[in-house]
């Protein structure tokens, strides 16, 4: 496992629109995402903590009603590796199949 | 629905410890709490999520691996309610359940 600088991060997420780095504790990827209500916000949250659970690779989430708050981090390089950068884009097919349903 | 007052509100909570109001946004109500591992703390989540969906009436909480933040409001009321106080009641069965299995 690899810490990722912020620059080669932000090249990473070039194709995975909303996301974006902030260069806080050695650097995290982050995403606020907007569903048509609860019960979908909380489907994809639910699809993404048993991919989370299976990688032993967790966010940090705020959820209120609609709307999901996302940061990634790997606390293994204390800031951003492949991993963070897979579970956005894993987190972008989850959240672009809900919005298709 | 009817606004409770902070002191009202903390009169009320007397019997769940770990929960306090706050005197912001009009009252809220909150409590960190902690579980032993990732999938407890997402279990809560989703036992607490179906009860919230339920009775329309949603958190706002923020998770990591193994802590959840919750905080209740009442839009409606703009502060507190008793169906902030149900939820905190139910929130703490739940943990407890979880915290004895």
């Amino acid at each position: 496992m690899t810490r990722l600088d912020i620059s080669r991060a932000a090249e990473l997420l070039a194709d995975l629109p909303g996301w974006r780095c902030e260069d806080v504790r050695g650097g995290v990827i982050k995403r606020e995402l907007v569903f048509a209500d609860f019960a979908q916000a909380f489907g994809f949250m639910t699809q993404l903590a048993l991919a989370a659970e299976k990688r032993n690779h967790h966010p940090e989430w705020f959820n209120v009603y609609n709307r999901v708050d996302i940061t990634l981090t790997t606390h293994d390089v204390d800031g951003i590796s492949m991993r963070d950068i897979e579970m956005a884009r894993l987190a972008e097919r989850i959240h672009q199949a809900l919005s298709a349903s």
